[in-house]
């Protein structure tokens, strides 16, 4: 690796001491993806972003990180202060994030940290008209994987519901989609205006997130109103950004998205993180402050929070104590064979460790699969506790 | 300090290098009572536990710290596996541990901490019948200082209300008591059995902590049911013990005192630390599972720990979107004006930030003042998002 430091040192604008700091320390990784070889970003570092990815080819092609999107946790009257006089509001998806590039000839699905993943890269070459990167090889798509049917974040989305076989007695559907909502210089991380890029996607008739409306900055009541449709709706929430992108977007989430993440985290009790939780729970309490909430209202939200977090948590208890296991389940479906054991083996790369829950070769060749992720620390330390061991 | 060393260092068996670190990382300090110089150690260093105290005196006293109680998250197994073979069930108390000891023929009364409370001090000595530690030297007594008025755990307990003044107007009760809980060789930290306990605190007439049962292991049914009434009471738990106290105690606490600890965690949201918060919500999975609750029992505790999250949470939002400072009140009651001002002098000492909020002498010359304790991360960062700032 060392012959590479002083060639990515320049590359990327880093001194060589940054960069064989950051080897040592396991910041910066190799990886392979068939005979393409490229080092990832695990954390951001001075100007990097966290998931930039560099590959080991003549050209040296580099994708920058998708930087972290801030949050406001009240709309007033950070929206005021925030923006300059305009405001674009889209919907956030919940899924993951994507960018998808086009590197020697290939287009490639890369995660938020910088992994080329298997299985997006070839769902995104039967989801998007890739035209639009081989006429400009020099962006990014930056989008959102949304559906039940990925292998890391599965959220039901009517939307992309797509008709994968048939027979007399079955129809399957596979619920996968993926939204663009930005298009970036891949290099220098500089996006498109909010128009130039809609411009852009629909000449080639690529989908991107839904434009729910532009304001002035002033009129946050607006924007409110916007959140409490979404959330009646069971959608995740907004991402607020300059029409020019002259400063970054911001984003805001619906009560709807802050319980399901509390039931998420409270089912793998002891994976998901304390301060996953504890985020979600000071957003409602802006929430519920910012929208004004009168008796009845603060009592519902109350209810739903407490059930967030109760049912999943005893629920996993229940579970352990009959001996099962705790997973999360995600059901794919791949083309062949061949590719479903390309993604198990991405998997054990990326050190996420799995059980494969079901298997199944459709009369039309396609395999379904169903993995388990596994949450080590919850099924261990509950059993221990359950066991006897003192806290 | 450096001429003490070496005699610290003989008297608690640590070596001279340990005890030179643990003062460079002030982990051991120099504290002050009066005429009374004394150091604490402020974490468990080997052997020597949190809250020790060694006297800068002639015989260089020591007494040392109280051990922390580890927790049981589920009464069956932990009991049977845990105990011998029986279990002395008594009332976990929720106010703030004192030893009360004798040291050059003074009674103190020393936090968990390991600092001599002046507050603390002269309360005990009209508590508590001093003269079994006059007899009995050696000993601390450790209890537990209970009720409304003390600077640290305000909870109203109706067995310790105590007429103070009353006039033609108006009727002042004090609410506080000392219940002792274990009597201990202040130097070894060896405890009295059960029974010895009892009958030493029997004979001088001391308050001790209610026994509610003496029970075999094997009876966790009989032990949970104690803790159903408990709860129903509003009453925070049971501590467990050996009736030789050959293993060390072990506590369970109930539904009841989870949601106030959380009421309490979400008032000062951004003060009191996320694992308290979450330390709580896993105590209330593990009880749900093992008093295993049906569909409504389980609906009801899921709604009033909600209810203890988001009501309290909102609350200070919109207590300092109306410029209030959030406080944690206490009401107390001093004998003089000069004790009131020891106080305070003291909580500065002890870097408490406070505010007096109310101060009047009554007729009988007895001191009432209201401090309010104040937590000053939940103001800014409160205050900090509602002007704009991002997460």
């Amino acid at each position: 690796m060392d012959i590479y430091i002083s060639k990515v040192s320049e590359r990327l604008n880093l001194e060589k001491e940054v960069i064989k700091n950051a080897i040592d320390r396991k910041v910066i990784s190799l990886c392979k993806y068939k005979n393409k070889r490229y080092i990832i970003f695990k954390k951001k570092v001075r100007h990097i972003e966290r998931g930039t990815v560099l590959f080991l080819n003549k050209e040296m092609d580099v994708v920058m990180g998708y930087p972290k999107i801030r949050r406001a946790l009240v709309l007033d009257p950070t929206v005021k202060k925030y923006f300059i006089d305009k405001v674009v509001v889209e919907e956030k998806l919940n899924g993951y994030n994507v960018r998808v590039v086009y590197i020697e000839d290939e287009v490639l699905a890369i995660t938020r940290g910088g992994r080329i993943c298997p299985f997006t890269t070839k769902k995104v070459l039967k989801l998007l008209n890739t035209d639009i990167l081989k006429d400009h090889p020099e962006v990014m798509l930056c989008g959102e994987m949304i559906g039940l049917n990925n292998p890391y974040v599965s959220h039901y989305y009517p939307e992309v519901d797509m008709k994968i076989y048939e027979d007399e007695n079955v129809v399957i559907k596979e619920n996968l989609g993926l939204y663009i909502f930005d298009v970036k210089d891949r290099e220098k991380n500089t996006p498109l205006s909010v128009e130039d890029r809609n411009r852009l996607l629909e000449e080639y008739n690529v989908p991107y997130v839904k434009p729910l409306g532009v304001f002035k900055k002033e009129d946050v009541e607006e924007i409110k109103n916007i959140v409490l449709k979404l959330n009646s709706e069971g959608r995740e929430g907004i991402v607020l950004k300059d029409p020019n992108m002259m400063v970054d977007p911001i984003k805001y989430t619906t009560h709807y998205t802050h319980c399901q993440d509390l039931s998420v985290a409270f089912r793998y009790t002891f994976d998901l993180g304390i301060h996953f939780m504890f985020s979600r729970l000071i957003r409602e309490g802006y929430q519920s402050y910012e929208f004004n909430e009168g008796k009845e209202e603060l009592e519902r939200r109350a209810v739903s929070i407490g059930k967030s977090i109760v049912y999943p948590m005893v629920e996993s208890i229940r579970e352990v104590s009959r001996g099962k296991l705790i997973t999360e389940d995600f059901e794919l479906y791949f083309e062949s064979e061949e590719d479903t054991e390309e993604f198990f083996k991405y998997l054990r790369e990326v050190h996420i460790s799995y059980v494969v829950k079901e298997r199944e070769v459709l009369k039309n060749g396609i395999c379904r699969v169903v993995i388990g992720k596994v949450y080590p620390s919850t099924k261990d330390k509950i059993k221990s506790y359950l066991d006897g061991s003192l806290w």
